[in-house]
């Protein structure tokens, strides 16, 4: 009996991946499609990659209309989800891709997203310690930011194993996609094609204080991050270059060691072999991440880049993974892990 | 019990694509994987995409490897399919992505291809009148190539209903990805992006018969075609820009209806409604073709736009649909339909 | 004793293009900048690579500020452009890049831009017979559009020494900067990056009336024109792929013959080497436009493509070139003719 | 009187920029254009955007075929540099854009390049301190290396004024053709278009050296620089991201402070007004340098990002600079400042 599943949110980019993976999932079924200022449309018109839903016109965002459902998506500015999660009620699973039940301390959030906090759900990143048991039955789950996604991964396994200080430098390269579908000039094809450039840079983007939570908890200590994020020619994909000063005693080695343990029963991470290095396109529209580490003597730090599609792993890959932990399918039932490429 | 199917050329792009599709379908075990100059290599070095095969390594094309499969998928250079076809023998499948078998007229195989003539194998293109149920149960397959892929499925309807003069011009823009991963200076990357620029031009490309034979064989007569392919700044898809002269009597609703009517059953074909055009981006990784008519009354001519992807319903795709139909299996078994955009 | 010339509409793709290579003339110098919804925001926040410019601010486009200059370049949408002249009388130099004094036909114009004609201008293509002449002294210059720069250069020739049959079919490749700045949905980076899509199909774009003028009086009869315009992943270039039936006793060697001809004494129009096709890099940013023809003999048609920086010779670079022959400068003053590649 | 300029390894990328800029250049006349593998061959068939040169023939490299001229421009690979500018003499000015002179150090040299060291020339980027003392007259010049131009020029000011812990980070996403022509899979246009990788990771990218030697100059103590490249899907540009621990009592204000009075005189260096990032395209083909800085109070990092063009300022607009230094010509002629952008 199929798992009957509402998006709200479905003519953006992250609703959009959510169906897309959505459609290939074997126990789910696609029920009422909304959207607010698209509502009445079809879908055709403003996702036409999706196909088999071209059809289906676009609802008002309302209880009315997620209603009956076994899970609710929902893909919406911050600052809607509590509403509509307590409306629809504890009986249904609702998987939030937006950015109002990720960070645990409420002073980060009224810092960086200058309202109340709503609260903590159960975080949607299954391979951090915990979190997959968190995701087992729950009701509610919050599914991390893209940047964040790509970031913990990358940095979680060398401040488990104690390898690095707790001041990470990050500069991440994201698709734009990671934009949405804002009709801003800097984000024209004209503006964004042959051009690199940064966004957020000083420690003012969102997604910081969520790495740090990850970290920091990882580590046993405040870990601070130095956080840029650059807008690269490209639809999707995060690469992101991570690294730490390296504690004493830390080898090329032990490095490596600490991230084979880490994800050797990971089925959706791949340390790859010894000198090749991820690169977006491998993983783009899959649930994977592939990560590399090195460890530069001279500088005295350790560096580890991962590469994730942020669209799927980054959003809506980790919203299925989650809602098939949830239900109690398996984990990677509907995700595919091979990357369209080249 | 599942089909065992092996793949001769994995390390290519064609191949890879097979191997994307195949990790995705549900019926299918993957078995020998084949390459030639890289025989002996991890997949994994070669296609970092296809990570659940990133540790298999690829064995020499020979006959021993490729035995004790159900089904053989060639995507090797032309010339090399029917010594290997004759080896395996009548009881397995092959499928040849190659174009050793697409043309039926052995002048036309000399003249473009400068060898001889090795012979017509069912051709995999289902949506061709006939086309359909000569694949079902055979056991020798021709796979279309990508453009004639592109422009037959944008072209036949039109010379079947009688609406076109039989001289076709085509314009279609191709992925780099169509070239192949031959390392030939105009492929660079820095040579490529930000660019357009064609090849192939005023009736010598290799395509060019094969469309017309595919048309010819819709209109009842012979049907030239003005091919220019160009090679565009994405790595993967198809924009065919088709005309012809219309005939007297034609109407833009005239025209439409034949669309209608060919495609009202076809799961992978959409003619996408009126005023809406196909963009290459939304059939990408996917097996479904978008389409849209027009007719321009000042020219007299009709005009039809399909999008593809080369790699999927124009390489990959139709060769799995066209095994689908040889096994007896659904159609569309493990044939995504929806497109990775953005 | 320097040209003083001001720019109206500065904030345009168009209008910076102007002014990047009015900062490389070296009789010009750059008075007042003019913007609309931008006025009063530095240049340098809209364009920020006119690195030069970036304090001045824009003034509001009124002619006081335009005023008191030897030349006055447009690029505002149109139907603005004969007030604008009017008011800065007969004594200054008027170069309108937008549409509105192109045509020579009232019928044409209103049929496709719904309103009343204008009048008609010196055509800024200083290479159709007869053009250059009339630029020489002029003070007033219709710039062309930048698709009928590339199709009427590709095509004058074969009509003017009547090897082609009166019905052309053009398929044409844009980059993005072709549609402006304007914030729509299908131009953001997201949408245009590995995808090609068409528009304007059917003949309803309004530079088809152009090219059929320029070809018509070439041609001494009426040319029509099957334009199919499409959107490719990059930022500036148009690739035109021109073709019509040629008449009878054509060859290959006429064709070359008459493009010899017409472009040996053009120093912005290259007929490449038998066996090179142009591509779009290689004039990016320059004045120059790249040819080549082919006959195929099968399909009985001449096929000539042309490449231009839809920008520079397609906009900015026409509209300098014609401000030099309009002010008795060489005429080739300010304009590169090395493209920026790779 | 002109100046004679003859550029060895005119068939790469580097040497077509050289000529690029040399064709604007009012007091350049281009000589011999040589090559090696491609001796013989019309540079139009190898760089068809040189379209005025499109004619000329390549010689081989030989000190006869580069005798005679004023300034000869080496743009070889490393090693070759040493006995062709023995042979040349000392009358003649050779500007190196390869990387024999630009190091110091033997053993950094020999530890990275694995040869014996050739010794050091006056350094080709006059921004640094002293620099542009040392080239006037100069009769050898070493071009910068493209990352360490981008990377100095962002750091120099902040070690110089003792604002930085001697331990800098450096993520830096180049464009393509900073890897050149060379023909591997990893640069096919099909791979790198929507992909970002990393490479060289973890202290071994052999500009790290040079970006140390010049961080540590203005430091007055050795600096150590972590450096990652990057790939971004693009043909030109660097976007470098760079950053240090700060020391105490260093604010937002005393770091622009440092930067307003670094580059206050320099006429292709641009600090951004604050707010403003830099972005790639805008210096697209220019000799010009975006910067912009932040203090990231909570990280205690502060980050410098410049933006180059890798060719342009990163090479041969650095080479032509440097020339006109060591000429006595003024030291931006022939450099465009404004960037070819959208």
């Amino acid at each position: 009996m199929a798992v009957r599943a509402a998006v709200a949110g479905a003519s953006g980019y992250a609703g959009g991946e959510v169906l897309r993976l959505l459609a290939g999932h074997p126990e789910v079924e696609v029920g009422a499609l909304t959207g607010n200022s698209n509502a009445g449309q079809r879908l055709g018109a403003l996702q036409p990659h999706l196909t088999p839903y071209a059809d289906r016109v676009l609802e008002p965002t309302t209880t009315q209309a997620l209603a009956g459902h076994d899970v609710v998506f929902l893909a919406l500015p911050h600052g809607q989800s509590a509403a509509v999660a307590e409306e629809l009620g504890d009986g249904v699973l609702v998987v939030d891709c937006g950015a109002d039940f990720r960070l645990t301390d409420a002073a980060d959030w009224e810092k960086f997203y200058g309202s109340p906090h709503a609260g903590t759900w159960p975080y949607g990143l299954p391979e951090l310690p915990g979190a997959r048991a968190a995701l087992q039955g729950a009701k509610r789950v919050a599914v991390p930011g893209c940047y964040p996604t790509a970031v913990s991964l990358a940095l979680f396994p060398a401040y488990g194993a104690g390898l690095a200080e707790p001041e990470a430098v990050v500069v991440a390269a994201t698709g734009t996609s990671g934009a949405g579908k804002s009709l801003k000039p800097h984000l024209l094809g004209s503006e964004v094609m042959g051009s690199m450039s940064p966004y957020g840079v000083g420690g003012v983007h969102r997604h910081t204080p969520e790495m740090s939570q990850n970290l920091s908890a990882a580590a046993g200590e405040r870990v601070s991050v130095s956080f840029t994020p650059t807008l690269a020619p490209m639809s999707r994909g995060i690469l992101a270059t991570c690294s730490a000063k390296a504690r004493p005693g830390v080898t090329g080695e032990s490095l490596r060691a600490a991230y084979e343990k880490a994800y050797q029963d990971e089925p959706f991470v791949t340390l790859l072999p010894e000198g090749q290095w991820p690169a977006t396109a491998s993983v783009q529209g899959s649930n994977s991440v592939h990560l590399q580490v090195a460890y530069d003597e001279d500088a005295g730090r350790l560096i580890v880049i991962s590469a994730v599609d942020n669209l799927t792993k980054g959003t809506a890959g980790g919203a299925v993974q989650s809602m098939n932990l949830a239900l109690g399918l398996p984990e990677g039932l509907g995700l595919p892990t091979v990357g369209v490429a080249p």
